[in-house]
This record gives C-alpha cells, sequence and structure tokens, in this order.
C-alpha cells in the first residue's frame, strides 16, 4: 500500500500535479454546500501535500474562517514564508475581526510602503503614500478598493477618523459601487459630492440638488471635507465618464478576484441550469454575455438612496423623504428605504408618520430588528402600552442575541415608570453591543428620570465615544449642564448638537436658553430667532426672546413676540399673565387687565398669583425680570 | 430623475436585463472579499428590483447566512412561491443549524416524496424511497450526496441513528469524497467495508486488511451493518470502477453545484494568476484541464486514513499506528494523524508515545485545540503539573469560547486534587458544549473521587447520551454499581464497555470480577483468561482468577495462577500471603512459610496480619475464602 504513494510525491517547484486541481475542485465544492468539516479535512490534506501551494493555502485558511477559527487561519497565514495579496487580505480580515488592528493594518500595508519607499527613491517625485496608491495601476493594495475599505474600517475602529475618512473616499474612488463607504463616510458626517461619486450627471439629480442644497458641514465634523473636494475636481472635466468607465470594470469584467476555483465554462453553465431547476431550462444567456450592458441603471439607484441618506444624515429630513420618492415603487417598498423614512418622520416628532413606515418594515420582514428599536421609541411617545409590550416579545421571538431586543424590552419598562427594569435591560443590550449608541443615550436619560446625573452623563459620554454624530447625547449633557447651572458647558453641548442636526427648533431654543443664562443676550437672541424660522410653530422660541426683551428692558418688543405666541397657542395661560406684565410695564394697563382676567379663565388653580398681580397693578414693578417660563 | 426608472423596471418574465447580471456579480464579488454589508445591500436591492429570480434571492440568502442571520435568511426563504433544489438546500442548512430538525427534514425530503408518490403510483415497482433515491439520476435530493449527508447530520441530531446511518451510507455511495460521512458512520460504530467505499482495489489494501482484520461490530451497536453489506456486495463485480467513475465525476466536472455566479473564463484565469502574485506568472494550465487525470491518489489516501481511523475506533490501536506509518512523511507529519495517534498510544496507555504525538500536534499548529484535552489527561496520569498547568495557560489564551480549554483547566486542578475547582471548570466547559463528552466523564470521575456517586452516575449518564460509543462512562457506571454491590447492573455496563473495546485487558478484567461477584464463577474464569490473553503483563486477570479458584475449593489451580502472578510481579507482598495460603491449603507448609516471610520482608507494615497468619500455620483454616486484592 506504501508504494502507490512513492511515485506521486508533492513537486510543487516542477510541474503541479493534476490532483492539486481535484483536490482544490472538491474543497470548493463542499465550501458551496457548507460542508465545511469536509472541506477542512480535504484542505489539510491538500496543504500535506502542496505545503507551498498559495491556492491550497488559501481555502484552507477561508474554511477555517467561514468556521470561526480566525485565530487558527491568522497563525497558519502568520507563518507561511510568501503571502500573496489575497493571502494577506484574508490575514487582515482575520486581524480584523479579532479587533488587532494594528496587524490588520500591517497586514494590508506593509508591502506597500515597501514598494512606496523604493519607487520614492529612484524617482523623485513628491507624491504621498495616498496619492502615489491611488495612481498606480493595478491599486497596489491587497484587493484594490476593498482593502482600502478594510482599511478604512480598520482606522475607524482604532480611532483615526481622519485617515479612515481619507480611505473610504479612496475606496469609493477606484469602486463607486461600495455602499458601505460612502454609508461610513456619510455616518462620519462627510458631506459627499453624491453625482460625482457614483458618476450619474449632474442634470439628472439637478432638481433634487437644487430642492435640497446640502449644507456644508461645520468645519470641526469634517476636517478632510476640503481635501476631497480637491481631489474629485481636478478630474471633473471627464469625471462621469470615468466613473462609468470603472463601474463598468467592476461588475463585468469582475474588479475584485473570485474566490481561486476551478470552474469550467460548462460548471458554470450547468449551475446556473441548477439554480433555475434542476437542468429543465436552458442556460441563461445573460450569464455568458460580455460587457456591452451598462450600469448606469444601478448606479442610479445608489445616487438618489445616497442623496436621501445624505439629507437624512443632515437632519434635513422633508428633503430625504421626497428623495426617496423619486425612486420607483419596488425599491420605496423595501424595508431599508421604510426604516430610513420611519427615522426621517421621527425626527419630524411625525409619529403617525413613523409608525405607519416602521409597522410596514416590520410586517414585510419581521426577522430585520434594525430599525425595530426606532418604533419602540415611536411608541414610547405615543404611550402604546400595549403595542410596545407586543413589540417587545416579538424582538425576542426572533433574537434573543441582538442588542435591539434588549432596547425595546428596556423601552418597555421606561413607559411603565419602571426605570430600574428598563435600566438592567439597557445594560443587557450594551453588553450583546457596547457599541449600540441609540441604548447608551436611552440609559442616559432613564437616570435622568431619576435625577442621577453622574451615570446619566457617563451614558451620554459613551454614547458619543460610539458615534460622535448622535446628537441626542450632546442634547442630555446639555440639559444636564444647564441644570447644573453651569451655562458655560451647557451652551457648549447644546452648540455641538446644533451643528450636527442643523433643522432641529427645540434643539437651537435650548441653546439660546443657555447663551442668554451665560449672560449672553444678544446672541441667545439671534439664535432664538433661528430656532423661531426653523419652526414657526414652536412658540418656545418666541417666548424666551420675549423672556430676554423683558430682561433688557425692551418690553415693546417683548409685547410684540408674546402677541405671536399668544395667537399661535391662545389657550395658554401663562403667556396671558407674561403679556399682562409686560403691558403694565408698557402703561397699557387695561390691556394688563383683560390679560390677566383671560388667564385667570384659562387657569383657575393659579388664580392667586394672578389675583395679587391684579391687585398690584397700580403699583410700580418690581420683579418683572423673573418671569416663569411654560 | 423618476424617468430613467420608469424604462428599466424588472420584466422577469420576458427577458432578463442585463444589468440584474450585473448586480449578480457585483453581489458575488464582495461576498468572495469579505464585504457582507456591501453585499447584503446590494442584494437587497437586487431582490427588491427582481423579486421573481431565484438567483438574486439565493445570493440575498447566502450573505444573511454567511452574516449570522439564519432566521432572516429562513423566513425569507419560506415566504418564497418557488424554491429551486439550491434554495431548499440553502433552507435546511439554515433550520440545521437553528436545531429546527423537522423543519430542515421537510425542506429536503418534502418534495421527493411527493415526486415518489406519483412515480409510484404510475409504475407498481416496489422500491423503498431510499432505493428509488439512489436509483434516480440525478439525485432527486437538493445537492444530491451533500443533500444525503446532512440528511444524516439532522437523523443523528434527533436521535434517529438507523436512518442517519442509512442516509450516511447513501451520501458515501454516490460521493467517495465525503470523509465526513465516513466519519460519521464509524463514529457510530458501524464498520464500513474501507476499500469498497473509496473505491481503492482489494488488493492494494489486502496486506493491511488481512494483519488487522475488522471485528464484526455487537449486533446492538450497528443494526444496519448487515443491509450495507448488501447493497455494497450487489456491486462487487465492476464496484472499484463504479466508485472512480463518480469520483471522477464529483472531482473534475463539478458534482456540487457552484454558487450561482458569472464569471467569464477569464475572470477564472485573471483570479489564478492574482493568486500567485498580482499577474506576474501566466495563469497556470491546470485549471483550464480537462478531465484526463486521476483521482485514485487522493482516495488512496482516504482509503489508508480511513483504514486507520476505523481500526482506531474498534481500538485496534497497535493496527491503527501500523496503518497509519503507510502515509506519505507529508501526511504523517499533521496535527491531525498526529492526533489519531496519540488517542491510539493513550489507549494503549503508552503515555509517553502519546505525550510525543500530541505536543507535536501542538507545535505544529498551536491553534489547534481538538485533542489537547487528550494531551491534559496524558500529564494527569504522568502527574505532570507544571506542563498541565503551562497547557491550560496555552488553551485559554488560545480560545476561551472552547470546550477544549475549560476541560483541560479543570484536569489540572483534578491533578491537585482541588474537586470542587476542577468541577466547576468542567461545567464550563459544558456551558459551552453540552455535547463535549469527555468532559462529562472527567466530571463524573471527579464527583467518583469524592465518593459522589448520584451526581456521578448522573455524568456517565450525559456522556452516553452524547456519544452511546465513549466506553469510558460504561466503565464508570460499571465501578460505582460493583462499589454499590449492585453486581447484575455492573455486569451489564462492564459488558458494554467491553463491547466497545473489545482489546481492553483492564475492562474485561472488571467485567470478570463483577461476573464472579454477581454468582457466575466460570463465565468470570473464562472473561478474565480472556483478558489475561489480551494483555499478558496484566497480572490483575490472573490474581482475580486465582481468588475464584480459591472460593471453589481449587488450590492446586489456584497456586498455579498465583505462582504466574508472582513470576510477573515478584516485589508484591499480597502475592507471596496469598500464595503462601494457598500452599497451606495444599498442606505445603514449608513452601508457605516462605511466601510469608518474603511478604514481611516485602511489606513491614503489614507484618502484623503476616505473623498471625504464620502462627496459625499449623491451624486449619477457617477463612481462606476472603482474600484482601491487591
Amino acid at each position: 500500500m506504501g508504494a502507490p504513494f512513492e511515485t506521486t510525491r508533492p513537486q510543487p517547484k516542477t510541474t503541479t500535479p493534476h490532483h492539486l486541481s481535484q483536490y482544490l475542485s472538491l474543497i470548493q465544492q463542499y465550501m458551496n454546500v457548507f460542508r465545511l468539516d469536509n472541506a477542512i479535512f480535504l484542505a489539510e490534506r491538500c496543504v500535506a501535500e502542496f505545503p507551498t501551494d498559495a491556492t491550497a493555502l488559501y481555502w484552507l485558511c477561508f474554511a477555517y474562517y467561514r468556521a470561526g477559527q480566525l485565530s487558527r487561519a491568522q497563525h497558519l497565514l502568520s507563518k507561511a514564508a510568501h503571502l500573496t495579496p489575497q493571502l494577506l487580505y484574508l490575514s487582515a480580515q482575520c486581524s480584523y475581526e479579532l479587533k488587532e488592528y494594528a496587524r490588520a493594518e500591517d497586514a494590508l500595508l506593509h508591502d506597500c510602503r515597501h514598494q512606496f519607499k523604493q519607487q520614492q527613491s529612484s524617482s523623485s517625485q513628491g507624491h504621498t503614500f495616498e496619492e502615489w496608491i491611488l495612481q498606480t495601476t493595478p491599486c497596489p493594495i491587497p484587493n484594490g478598493a476593498a482593502g482600502l475599505a478594510l482599511l478604512g474600517d480598520i482606522f475607524r475602529k482604532s480611532n483615526r477618523t481622519q485617515r479612515a475618512i481619507q480611505y473610504y473616499q479612496m475606496s469609493l474612488q477606484l469602486d463607486p459601487f461600495l455602499w458601505s463607504s460612502f454609508q461610513a463616510l456619510t455616518d462620519l458626517g462627510v458631506t459627499v459630492d453624491v453625482p460625482t461619486v457614483f458618476g450619474v450627471s449632474q442634470t439628472t439629480t439637478a432638481a433634487a440638488a437644487t430642492k435640497t442644497p446640502l449644507q456644508p458641514p461645520s468645519p470641526g465634523l469634517t476636517p478632510i471635507h476640503q481635501n476631497t473636494t480637491t481631489t474629485m475636481e481636478e478630474e471633473t472635466p471627464s469625471h462621469t465618464t470615468v466613473v462609468l468607465r470603472r463601474a463598468r470594470q467592476v461588475a463585468n469584467r469582475g474588479y475584485y478576484p473570485p474566490s481561486p476555483e476551478t470552474p469550467s465554462l460548462s460548471t458554470v453553465t450547468r449551475s446556473m441550469r441548477y439554480l433555475q431547476g434542476l437542468g429543465e431550462a436552458e442556460p441563461r444567456s445573460l450569464f455568458l454575455e460580455d460587457e456591452k450592458g451598462d450600469v448606469q441603471t444601478i448606479l442610479q439607484t445608489l445616487a438618489t438612496m445616497g442623496q436621501a441618506y445624505q439629507e437624512l444624515s443632515h437632519y434635513q429630513c422633508q428633503a430625504c423623504l421626497d428623495t426617496f420618492k423619486q425612486l420607483p415603487l419596488s425599491h420605496q417598498n423595501t424595508s431599508w428605504v421604510l426604516h430610513q423614512q420611519g427615522k426621517a418622520y421621527l425626527e419630524l416628532n411625525e409619529f403617525t408618520a413613523a409608525q405607519r413606515c416602521l409597522e410596514h418594515m416590520k410586517h414585510l420582514e419581521p426577522g430585520r430588528l434594525e430599525g425595530l428599536e426606532l418604533l419602540s421609541t415611536v411608541y414610547w411617545h405615543q404611550k402604546k402600552e400595549v403595542d410596545l409590550a407586543s413589540l417587545a416579545q416579538h424582538v425576542v421571538a426572533w433574537d434573543k442575541r441582538s442588542p435591539q431586543a434588549w432596547c425595546v424590552v428596556g423601552n418597555c419598562f421606561s413607559l411603565q415608570k419602571d426605570h430600574e427594569a428598563a435600566l438592567s435591560f439597557f445594560k443587557r443590550s450594551l453588553q450583546l453591543d457596547p457599541d449600540f449608541t441609540y441604548t447608551h443615550t436611552l440609559c442616559g436619560y432613564e437616570y435622568m428620570a431619576n435625577e442621577d446625573f453622574e451615570p446619566a452623563m457617563a451614558c451620554f459620554r459613551q454614547a458619543i465615544r460610539t458615534n460622535e454624530r448622535h446628537y441626542n447625547a450632546w442634547y442630555g449633557l446639555g440639559c444636564i449642564y444647564h441644570r447644573q447651572e453651569k451655562y458655560d458647558l451647557a451652551e457648549y453641548h447644546f452648540e455641538r448638537a446644533c451643528q450636527i442636526h442643523p433643522t432641529s427648533s427645540i434643539l437651537r431654543c435650548n441653546w439660546g436658553i443657555s447663551q442668554h443664562a451665560n449672560g449672553k443676550a444678544y446672541q441667545a437672541l439671534e439664535t432664538l430667532a433661528e430656532a423661531s424660522r426653523l419652526d414657526p410653530g414652536n412658540p418656545q422660541a418666541r417666548f424666551q426672546r420675549a423672556t430676554i426683551y423683558s430682561a433688557l428692558h425692551r418690553p415693546q418688543e417683548a409685547a410684540l413676540e408674546l402677541e405671536k405666541v399668544r395667537d399661535a397657542a391662545p389657550r395658554e395661560a401663562t403667556v396671558h399673565f407674561c403679556l399682562g406684565k409686560v403691558y403694565k410695564r408698557l402703561g397699557r394697563l387695561d390691556d394688563a387687565m383683560k390679560c390677566f382676567l383671560a388667564a385667570m379663565d384659562l387657569d383657575p388653580k393659579d388664580s392667586q398669583m394672578i389675583k395679587s398681580a391684579m391687585d398690584k397693578l397700580d403699583n410700580p414693578d418690581i420683579d418683572e425680570e423673573t418671569m416663569i417660563p411654560f
């Protein structure tokens, strides 16, 4: 039995034995049918016989990876004498998932940096490393755009945000289909020029673009933005053409190397036939077609979605909803779009519409838990206890191990004012995913409801650590500092919240109040005017302006503001009362008396205070400055 | 912006838009580079546009599956109007991993059963369902042999062992490379005809086969074995040819459908070149070769390994070690083979050799935790505390979430006689994998060491529930029943252990002792004779025979056995003492005195008892029957 082996000993250096290709074909087939155990067994045998073959090593490590044995794959790769780009990429992926970011970065960049240094010494060009990467063909990073995107992820996770942004941008420049990079950039607060990135002609999206101009982000949040624009503009003349050419290359020719495999053309045809129903149909011609087709349909969809996603990210919620309506119905009726729409309506405080979208999403795909935490917040605001309890059951039944599940359950107890229980479920949610920003914030508000400010602040800070653009947490911190009378800190935190969500009237109103408290009356007046402009239906902004005018001894302007507030909210006793006091200062005693009577009529329980004011109507003012906010 | 979409609305029924193939190409590329987020996003868009396309649905569900969202994939598949075999297989895989075995079985068998019933009513053939499956071409089960193997897994996990065996056998008949099915059959105690299954001619493995004849398994353990033999024998005339033809089909043409994809031939070539180092080398011709090559090299390797694996499964440990030596060195020097060799040496109680194999395995692949629990047992037996502690650190550092890690740590504390700590770590091991048989057994022994028999028995029963062929647990139960003087139960459990491990002298010896205690003296003598034959170096079997002869008042035969024991173990005081007493009964008082003196010399601490026997040498015997076992 020993004899047959003597003649077939591995001869990796001279010719490649045919049974290597048979091994590889078998391993890939077993991977395709999820028989990882068999694939691993054969791949181990194959590597034993062909220890220097990169393809065999790739398949063994990939099988370990698929089976969840990341450290084992990583170790095996670390021992290999020479790593091909594909093996380096797999190694980086393993290290990334093992949270060994420095090692992952090294796998992707080490060889490149070496190559760059060699080229630099030979030619004296003044390129940066990143410029050199983009200008070199083929891209020197393993797996090109995917490698750059993975570097983006690595930098993001290791808190090197600027570099993350740079590499995401590079990856998107090489592959316009890398939606994940676009989404990451948007989530990081970078304003991406959507038509440019997706190669859609400016005219096509012009209507949407002019209707909803994207505000330039504040400098603090997107330090790299100028840089991008420059890079993109250099290519402007034929930019659309360039992007389309790249897109066609990616989609038709296969930009990324397919998994190493050995199928013949007939195999591919067979598999297609099989998929369509056991060899009954003829092989579909499209799979053997050449690259005549166009990619614009897909890019157009991505561009519209990207536009809407970016608008939502800048809290231009109505614009976002309008943009989504431009999608064909087949795309509008998907859970992802419904999720974004629900979020937009929630930001607009339109709870009924938000509920409709998110419930439709849940109906379409009950197993999709992303977004259900928002639905629970919608129910919470509407005080719908039964719906919230039923949603909690639903999410826990679908996936006990998801952070959304316990976030929803926590909200359920929060609505019942059982803060202890709510906090313990929120904590379970965070155990499952310590980066689940939303739960950190909800935890913070739960502590706030208990007047437990120290832990509340810790929660908000954690939320910001996981997502710097989570305005809710900045707002929560601002509220606490304001209550603690640390007005400068309150002002700073409200300002950060406003930078992220520039269209929120409520945030801006709070900012104005803290500016006033911090002694900046005139800035406060401007801020509150802007808040009033953003939502003319928000009486709080005008009321606060009236308070400031009154404090500045400008009762005329205070009266003007309060009159507008009264017209908008005629049943608010406090407004009438305050207006009465202002009229008194202006000497309009009859008007003042009418206001006090209206206030008394609307709010009999405060009658004592109002009566006292009426009694003192003829006495001079002493304490008008301190007005009671409603 | 709405306009472009009007013209490209999905038209699944008439012609297939080219951008469907572009979507599919992109999705597959992102899967290949582990960008599951991007693949899922694009697949969702693709399914929205082409809701009836099976390939698009497959990729979306496969992407969910890869991302660990099994319920979501399962739900999506359950809603589809028509499922192709590939989709049914994916659905079954999801259900299997979600432990929903009835649902998994239904996905694979429902359509087939329907088809079978229709055929049965039209033709009046008397085939069983399973015969019909094997005779129908192409195999009506989704993914053929892989589908049958998955059914084997499903039946095994749902405790339908006989059907599991049947389906594993069917899968192996269709695909001789399905090592996982072979291994499952062997682990279930089925004797597989190795040369037949792997299509290796009988003559090639004849040497090994005659040298180490496989014992037929006991009927209770392998009820289906006769069935197999019949099926195989029917094909004997051209069997090897048949297997080879099948093997060639699987390896060369691609028996399993590859993942649905759209690469052109040039793409495959490109990827190969890429893998070998960024387009430097020419495409390797082997990947475009046709099916001229032969599969015998691979099958030969599998046959040799299969032979060894089966021998080890029958505890023909020396034969197993000999068979492994027939492998080429490249295969011998792999961690899998070293693991099996280590196990074989451990079963032979050759701790030094076992340690050498398992340490070599650990050195080759530090990240391979399978088998390190055996190394910890080797250290335990050798009382190597330092090595065991260092091993415990190693496994915990590599993978805290593996059952092996905490099994080793438990052994570490067991050696230090800290039973409480050992038990708590063993329990952690079982939390991570409740089916990790070995830890159940170790738990049982730990409780036994504490004389805590009830929980010990519960542990041994759990071990048997997870693996009926784990002889160690049967042995543990036998020991407890023996100590509780429930000799019939002890006898039954020792017998089961002996059926599994027929070559163990120690197991058989215990069986004989319990037979004797149960009043079956003559059967006990036979059992002990066999135990003695299995390991002539084991003095316990002969000593027990002497005990029985003495109890049967046959001192002559008792003396003969004891003399042999004395010659083998001349420094055992008890043997001399017992021999002295037997000589006394035979009237050989001088010889008796010599024996007593020798015993006194070897074991001064029992001198009082020996002295008393010497004093009573001239008195007649009263209590010889009760002899002290050593």
